[in-house]
């Protein structure tokens, strides 16, 4: 990829080094060949931007830069040769970068590309008024969907692409272990997918969120969690189980909870290796799989549950802020009672 | 299952007690309805009959007992009711017994039943002149098969269960880390699948057998696998790796020489959990596949892979010795360079 495929302008919020936000403005340029710019008017803020205000990811980012890829917006203009969307079309963009040429790319997964440059990350961000990127980048939304909702979007696409990857179908039992943000969106996903939903989660606040939702919420603190899920389902055990806590004890256990044949899903990062009950594997024939960011198709199931109301996006998003006081949305965040804080870039 | 359905009869090595083999001889009584009894040819002996002797399964196993569970033979009578076989026909045994009532049986997973019974172990075993079992686990062989080659389907059957288990596909590389006797029919039937194999292995005389029939091999010691696991593949990777050396470093490093969206199978037991790289697994979307014995569908590729001669029969068997000297055939699989020791039982 390159860089210079992206630009922004008007006021924006940089991330200025280690816990510094800066509000600035910038003159825009109009969009070069096969580029897009967007007006944006929503920016999430994920996990992913919270690292990288803590000065983690400083080797990715070249502050000052604006961050920010939870985006929803209207296309300002449009460069020559764009023909996918036009001025005026609602959009979200699917902010993955990949060089087309790796193993990984050859395989048809540019998804996990070797060299994946992540938009908003290694690029400048949608933490900005206007916001140019590829026209291959931009997804379309449906017309007269809330451009506050398509702000989960790509959130969502994350959830489901951990969904896809365990192939859950209808009628099976799903264990969510974790309840933040990613862990609500697979519940949400999961029970659309017509499955049953067992969320563990030690926070009070995220059990009623998700029990609202048609979960059955156990806090494994209090409770057996073992015995739940062997008393849920006849003995059998989860179909599928995801790992969302990102703790060593919950992917050990994860396994156990499992049915024979049946499927863990490993979606917390765990930067070092952990402890598995190999042997568990072995006994029941289970499936450890890993499952990273989304794919186009992930995308297009996202913007289908949001645009036909199937995911409660107005209790997803716990705060809306204006851009200007982005320091704040990202103080909020740390609250375990947030879900999803979006900027609202329009004000 | 009840243990009445088994029986035996004639002379046999039985198991007595840690370290012991005694020799014995039993009248043998006739089938019952739908029994079969088998006039046992020939009975490998395989790791889990190590153990046995070594007295680490004594919870198991009702000493004295007579052991074995890779047989082949023909069948002497069948019990009232009995339709799949008859007198003179050549079998061998699928050497579970399931419950048919548990959550994995009901699922259609009997052979990983959560209360499975293994033949052999369970119940009294095949070194013995007369075996009788039901007539659900009898396999009938081709005609003119080779009953001493007939001995090596079990185990080949657990290698043709590994690799279907790894969905590996005619043009894909293939990784098998260990080159113990499994790891070498793994090698055999993914070559057999028309898959590229590296077999990576210390010992020279394994690796040379597995050289000479068609893999790549490797020593891990003197040479950095996971260089030649690059370079072989254009810098993707291993499209399934198998685990079958059974020692913590090389579960960790098994994720590392799979390609994206690669598959890991663990052969080997690992009885403690051991680390694995999640954030590898994340990263590359691996899956990491637990597998278990056999499928009825495994035995039936084993028995064609036999019949064909596509399976080196006689150079895998490395030593065959009569009946009363089994004490000594366990004591020549302790050999590095022994593969499969059989039991001649009608000697
Ligand atoms: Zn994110
Ligand atoms: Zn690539
Ligand atoms: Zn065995
Ligand atoms: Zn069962």
């Amino acid at each position: 990829m390159s860089t210079t495929s992206y630009a922004g302008g008007g006021r924006a919020a940089r991330y200025a080094g280690e816990g510094r936000i800066e509000l600035s403005a910038q003159p825009a340029t109009a969009p070069g060949p096969g580029q897009v710019q967007i007006r944006v008017a929503y920016c999430g803020i994920c996990g992913t931007d919270l690292h990288i205000l803590h000065g983690h990811m400083d080797h990715r980012v070249s502050a000052p830069q604006a961050i920010g890829h939870e985006m929803s917006g209207t296309v300002e203009a449009v460069g020559d040769g764009v023909t996918a969307v036009a001025a005026g079309d609602p959009v979200t963009v699917m902010p993955l970068d990949w060089c087309g040429d790796c193993p990984a790319c050859r395989a048809g997964h540019g998804h996990i590309c070797h060299n994946l440059d992540f938009v908003g990350i290694e690029t400048t961000g949608a933490m900005q008024e206007l916001w140019t990127v590829p026209e291959s980048i931009v997804v379309p939304l449906p017309e007269g969907v809330s451009l506050r909702h398509a702000a989960l979007v790509e959130p969502l696409a994350v959830a489901a692409h951990d969904v896809r990857r365990s192939r859950l179908v209808a009628g099976e039992t799903a264990l969510v272990i974790g309840g933040g943000p990613i862990g609500q969106l697979i519940a949400l996903v999961a029970r659309q997918t017509g499955a049953r939903v067992i969320l563990a989660e030690p926070n009070a606040v995220r059990r009623a969120f998700a029990a609202a939702h048609g979960a059955t919420t156990v806090d494994p603190i209090a409770e057996d969690l073992a015995a739940v899920v062997q008393e849920l389902t006849d003995g059998a055990g989860a179909d599928v189980v995801f790992e969302v806590a990102g703790i060593a004890a919950t992917a050990l256990d994860a396994t156990a909870h499992a049915r024979t044949r049946g499927r863990v899903v490993i979606v917390a990062i765990h930067p070092q290796p952990v402890p598995i009950d190999l042997h568990r594997m072995f006994w029941r024939e289970l499936e450890l799989i890993g499952a990273r960011v989304y794919e186009r198709e992930d995308f297009e199931r996202a913007i289908d549950l949001i645009a036909s109301g199937a995911i409660p996006a107005d209790e997803l998003i716990t705060e809306t802020v204006p851009l200007a006081e982005t320091q704040a949305a990202f103080a909020a965040l740390e609250d375990a009672r947030a879900l999803k804080v979006l900027i609202d870039v329009q004000n």
